[in-house]
C-alpha cells in the first residue's frame, strides 16, 4: 500500500473526523428519502411538482425570477456563459485562472462552445476591481466565484463586490456568480443570499458542498435566461426523465443545514486558530470567511503522512484523508467544516494539536 | 379541465393498466434501495466499487471491452458520434430521420458539435442496406436504432443487420447502436446482447425503458473509445460526484426484469392481436418484435378520449393516458409492455376490447 492509501485508510479508521458531514454513502440518500412515504410522483423531463416546487423555493431564496435544477454545476455554468455570449454575439468571458471551468472541466467551455476566457488576476490572489476595469473589450460575461475555493476560500470586501457589479452593469457586461459555496459565506457578509445575488445577472449554487446533498445544482436568473437554459439542458442530456433523487436530497439537506452555516464558520475559525498555533503550519486565509480553508504545512508530504497516521491511531481523531505536495518540502490540504466537527471531544482535539505541534517542532530540529 | 387532462386523470383512477411497470414515483427508488443496507460508499466522480462493478457487468453482458455509466442516453450518444467523427476528421454522421438526436435533443449534436447528419430512409420505414450503400462519402458513423421506436418499434431482418455491419466495416464507417430498447428485442432475434453488439463499434443501452429503472445509460465499446468518452462526460458536466441513485436502481431493475423480456414480447403480441381485431384500429408493427408497438385509431382524438374514459370507468382497466392526433380523423399512441400486463384479469381485458370494438363500430355508422 502506498503512503496515500495508508493515510486514507488510517483516516477511515478514526472515530471522529474534523471536517465534513460524514461519509458519502447510500445512507445519505436513505435518510433524505425517509421523509417521503407514499407515492409522490417523479418529475418527468423537468416538469412536475417535485422539481417545480424546489425550483420555486430556490428562486425565492436567491431573489431571482426563476430557477432551474441541473444535474451539475459544470453543466449549469457552461450554459450560463454560453447564453450571455450569445446575447452579446461574442465568444469571450472573463474569470479567475483557478476557476472551475478552467481547471476541472477538461476544457468543456472551449471544446463545446469555442468560448475563450480572459483570465483575470493571478493564481495567488482574488480578482480586484482594477482587474475588471483593465480586462479589455468584448467580454460578454464576468464570472466571480464566492468564495474563491482554490485559494482557500477567499472573499473580496463587499464594497469591492458592489463596485464590480456597478461597473459591469454600466458597461453592459453580464455578471455571473459561481456560488458553489454561496450559502457558506452568508454569515461572513451578514447578507441574505438574495441581497448578494441582486448584484449578479445569473447565479449557480450547489447542494453537495456545505449542504451535503448527493449532487445537483440550481441555476437562477430572469425568466428569459432560465427558459434558454432549459433548451441547453436538453441539448446537454441533462434534462433527465427523473432528477428526483438529487432534488429530494438537495431539499432535505438544505432544510437541515442552511441555518448551520454560521456555526460552521465559527468552528472553521476555531480550527484554523489551532492550526496557526502549530510550528510550521498556517492556514489560508488566516481567518476563514466561510466553512473552508487550506492548511499549509512546511514538511515533506511523506513525512507528514506518517505523523498524521500516528496521531489518528493514538487519538482516534482524523484531520484529513489526503495531502497534496506543493514542493518537495511542503504540502497542503483543504478543510470544509460540517456536522462532524461538533462531535469531537474537546480534550481529544487539544491532544491532536499538541501532538501535531510537537511533531512539527521535531522536523525543524 | 381539457380533454387531455380528463384522459390522464381517468387513466390514473383505473385499478389496472395494460402497459408499463407502474407509476414512476419515489417507491421505485425506495424498492431498489431496500437491498442496500449498511454503509456502501458512493461512487466519486466516476470511480469506486459501485460504478466500476456495474460498468464491468454491463461490458461483459454487451460483449464489449469496457463500459461507462452516463446520466443520459442523449449525452452518451452525442459523445459517441463526436468521438467517431474526430477519429475520421470529419463532421458527418448518418441516421434515421426520426432518430432521437434529430427530434428530441433540441439540435444538441449540431449546436454543441457542429456535426451534420445525413438522414437515411424516410420517416415511414426502416433504413435498408441500399440506403447505407447510397448514403455518399464522408460519413464517420452510422447510427442504427434497434428497434426503431418512432415507427412503432420495427426491426430489420438479422441478415440485413449483418450485411450493413459488414459493409460499414469494409468501408471504415463506424457503426453505433442506439440500443435504448436492446434488451427488449433479444427474444425476437433469438440472440444474446453480445452477439448483436458484436456487429457494432459502440453501443448505448438505457435502464428506464423495459428495465424500468429511474434514469441512466451505459455506453460501451473498446477501451480507447470509453476512455475518450469519459473526458467528454466530464466536459458535459455528466461526471457527477455521485451517480449511485441511478446505478443502484439500474442494477436492481436489470436483475429483476432482464429475464422477463420474452414474456413482455409474448404479451405485446397478444395485446396487439386484440387491437387488430377491433374495427378501425390497427397496430404498427402488426406483430410486435419487442415489448412495444403503436396503436393507430381511425377516430378523431376527442371522440376517442371520451370512449376510452367511458371504458376505464366501467372496467377499471386503463389502456393509455394520452392520445396524439395524426390528422383530424385519426390518432395514435405508444404501448410498452411491462410488469403490469400480467396483473389484468382476463375477463376484464376481454370486456375492454368488446366495448372498444362496439364503440368503434358505432363511429363508423
Amino acid at each position: 500500500m502506498n503512503e496515500n492509501n495508508r493515510l486514507i485508510e488510517a483516516f477511515k479508521q478514526t472515530n471522529y473526523q474534523v471536517a465534513g458531514n460524514g461519509i458519502r454513502d447510500i445512507q445519505v440518500l436513505k435518510e433524505a428519502l425517509r421523509n417521503y412515504e407514499g407515492h409522490q410522483e417523479s418529475d418527468i423531463y423537468g416538469k412536475g411538482k417535485i422539481i417545480e416546487d424546489f425550483q420555486k423555493k430556490m428562486a425565492e431564496y436567491l431573489g431571482k425570477e426563476d430557477a432551474v435544477f441541473f444535474p451539475s454545476g459544470t453543466m449549469a455554468q457552461q450554459i450560463a456563459l454560453r447564453i450571455w455570449c450569445d446575447h452579446e454575439g461574442v465568444s469571450k468571458v472573463a474569470y479567475h485562472p483557478l476557476c472551475h471551468l478552467e481547471i476541472h472541466e477538461e476544457e468543456g467551455l472551449k471544446e463545446l462552445h469555442h468560448i475563450e476566457p480572459v483570465l483575470l488576476a493571478d493564481k495567488s490572489r482574488l480578482i480586484q476591481f482594477e482587474d475588471v476595469v483593465n480586462m479589455g473589450e468584448g467580454v460578454a460575461c464576468l464570472l466571480l466565484e464566492l468564495p474563491q475555493r482554490e485559494i482557500g476560500g477567499q472573499l473580496p470586501d463587499y464594497q469591492m463586490l458592489e463596485a464590480i457589479s456597478a461597473y459591469c452593469h454600466e458597461k453592459g457586461i453580464k455578471l455571473h456568480l459561481d456560488g458553489a459555496r454561496l450559502f457558506e459565506i452568508l454569515p461572513y457578509y451578514k447578507k441574505s443570499a438574495a441581497e448578494i445575488c441582486e448584484l449578479f445577472d445569473s447565479v449557480y449554487v450547489s447542494f453537495y458542498k456545505g449542504i451535503g446533498g448527493i449532487a445537483g445544482a440550481i441555476l437562477a436568473g430572469d425568466k428569459g435566461f432560465t427558459k434558454e437554459s432549459k433548451v441547453w439542458k436538453r441539448r446537454y442530456g441533462g434534462d433527465l426523465i427523473s432528477l428526483y433523487p438529487y432534488i429530494i436530497s438537495a431539499d432535505y439537506y438544505f432544510n437541515k443545514r442552511i441555518n448551520k452555516m454560521k456555526m460552521y464558520h465559527e468552528e472553521a475559525k476555531e480550527l484554523a486558530g489551532l492550526f496557526n498555533q502549530c510550528h510550521g503550519i498556517s492556514t489560508k486565509p488566516v481567518e476563514p470567511v466561510s466553512n473552508m480553508f487550506h492548511v499549509y504545512i512546511n514538511s515533506p508530504k511523506e513525512k507528514m503522512e506518517s505523523i498524521l497516521i500516528d496521531i489518528y491511531e493514538k487519538t482516534g481523531i482524523g484531520l484529513t484523508g489526503y495531502l497534496r505536495e506543493i514542493e518537495a518540502e511542503a504540502c497542503f490540504y483543504e478543510v470544509s467544516i460540517g456536522d462532524q466537527f461538533g462531535n469531537i471531544p474537546k480534550e481529544g482535539l487539544i491532544k491532536v494539536f499538541q501532538m501535531l505541534d510537537e511533531s512539527m517542532k521535531k522536523i525543524k530540529e
